[in-house]
């Protein structure tokens, strides 16, 4: 059949709240789909001490996508999970792509007095699988006054080529056919180097493509004076995960922002995830707001070549978003997820 | 006598332009000065090949303070001004402490549409001489499918220690004594356990301050939604450069911005610069604005003991500000560093 075969991690806190109504959503969607739910998390790790067993990656690897809530709890020592579940999910299953549109909806208040929809509008695509996340590193001495701590950034032509290969790919099917790199040439010398050279080397191969350096100190500035200098960014894995929370934060907020953790090659299925976290400050009150998620499984869809229901999720999204301008009461999670799942069935 | 023996590198672009109104307002204030020019940048390195030449370096060591405008032009190689005269000048006299205040003036336009003064009033003690600056890394294989690329960040316990010990001196001053650090522990876990360690260790030290922790994603985003979280935020050099941008930017942009290259110690002399660059476009056009210059010049006068005097230039500057608000025609560089030096003489 052509059913979806979906892992669902829902994770901890409001991740298993946002998952529910993702779910509800690809229903309402009318494209099949089975899912199976592991219980990866906090919970598990209390009860077994397991993050992520190995028999269960294996297990993942069998299905055609993955779609994940948010990890961490205060109960778990802290960056055990995100690194022993998350990152290593990234890692393992080759993410190499880590995608996340920037946009601003129509309606949406933004903490930029006067952005417009049309100013916010960018894709960035950050590496996901090496650069400083590859936990190279050590401590010498620790705990004495002689402590030396290293963090080593690793960066590879191979990982380099394939994602800025991508990142043309996503520029050149985009009116506006703009590429970025956001680096820090300047000072990560080394590194910054064969980003660059990277980026001239397939500007050849794309030469419909306008091509862009911005130092991330400045492109952090402009992400908040002058975003519509942007349409399609790539960046490494670190200046990434900072970009795409200051562009949460313009395009209305970490409820909005959904992501891709994408194998373009497809050698093993591709996670979406909201870029929030597990906030369990809020948890298990129907306060969290599933639109994130919702857009995530919209990705979902797209990345499966459900090119057509994932467009009626964002346009459900998107006219639930105009809507909620002039609404009197805030809605719960549930609500939230039954009046864009209705949107998008009706 | 107490004469101030200022060394002086306007740089390139704009860089002198700036620099000239900081030196008016600067002998406006009061405080006896003597300036000696040096001219390093893009001149000199295309007349001599020189950046930094050993005695000129050992000549800066003499000085009780510098003031420097901003380096950088199109016709010398990236980089090379940046890391051979910048970032040496701040290695070599030990400038520990990057001091970048971010402060939302009265009358000031933030893009950030809902923002008041008092919510944007912090100050950024960024690490000046380790960290991923620190020039280590290397490269193999450059240029074939086979290169790999490293870059190193290299944190001891020594420069963690005496800028987080400064920064906690400096919460300790201000009425809210909060400090926070900024780091991405949960995936830098080598540095970022240093500096966590570091930060918890000294706050038994410093009771009275309470301290916070924010990973750099997270923080860069508060930055935007809820800047009155911070007070004092103390950071690596990265993430400092990083965050102090994305400072500018709201509170009110890089023309305000200014920054002290600090050696508390006082082993070798303090460099104060505006944060902004050179800007090439917009230079020997009189478009540039001298606030940032000036207000760091405020700074230098505080460092050297002159903290009258630079209350002074900090509340000339708050004044004109104000009053920028309902002028009708945009001054020059000159007519703005001419209005601050005749409020602060006047
Ligand atoms: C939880 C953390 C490890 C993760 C990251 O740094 O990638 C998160 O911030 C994100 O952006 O998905
Ligand atoms: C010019 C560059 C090397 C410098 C830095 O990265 O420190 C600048 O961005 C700054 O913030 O002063």
């Amino acid at each position: 059949s052509s059913n979806i075969r979906l892992a669902v991690i829902p994770g901890d806190g409001i991740g298993t709240e946002v998952v529910a109504e993702g779910l509800k959503v690809l229903n309402a969607a009318g494209v099949k789909s089975e899912t199976t739910e592991y219980d990866l998390g906090a919970k598990r790790y209390h009860a077994t001490g397991q993050t992520l067993p190995d028999e269960v990656l294996d297990e993942l690897r069998g299905y055609d996508a993955i779609l994940l809530g948010a990890v961490g709890d205060p109960s778990v020592p802290p960056g055990v999970l995100e690194r022993d579940l998350l990152l290593r999910l990234r890692f393992e299953l080759d993410h190499y792509v880590n995608l996340r549109p920037v946009k601003l909806f129509p309606g949406v208040t933004t903490p930029l007095g006067e952005a417009r929809p049309e100013d916010i509008d960018m894709i960035v695509v950050r590496e996901g699988t090496e650069g400083p996340y590859a936990g190279a590193g050590g401590a010498m001495r620790r705990g004495t006054p002689h402590e030396i701590a290293t963090q080593e950034s690793l960066n590879t032509a191979y990982g380099v080529e394939r994602v800025v290969r991508y990142a043309f790919e996503k520029a050149l099917a985009r009116p506006r056919r703009k590429l970025t790199l956001v680096h820090k040439t300047n000072v990560l010398t080394y590194a910054g180097d064969l980003w660059a050279r990277t980026v001239d080397r397939l500007s050849m191969e794309f030469a419909e493509v306008e091509t862009d350096y911005c130092h991330v100190d400045a492109a952090s500035m402009f992400f908040i004076t002058q975003p519509q200098r942007f349409d399609v960014i790539v960046t490494d894995n670190l200046f990434g995960d900072i970009l795409t929370d200051i562009g949460a934060a313009v395009a209305g907020g970490i409820g909005l922002a959904a992501s891709g953790n994408v194998n373009p090659a497809r050698t093993a299925p591709s996670m979406f995830e909201p870029v929030h976290g597990s906030a369990p400050d809020i948890a298990g009150q129907g306060k969290a707001d599933p639109t994130a998620t919702i857009l995530s499984v919209a990705m979902l869809l797209d990345h499966l070549g459900h090119a057509q229901a994932s467009a009626r999720v964002e346009q459900a999204v998107a006219d639930d978003l105009i809507e909620r301008q002039s609404a009197w009461t805030a809605r719960s999670t549930r609500e939230i997820g039954d009046d864009i799942a209705a949107r998008v069935a009706g």
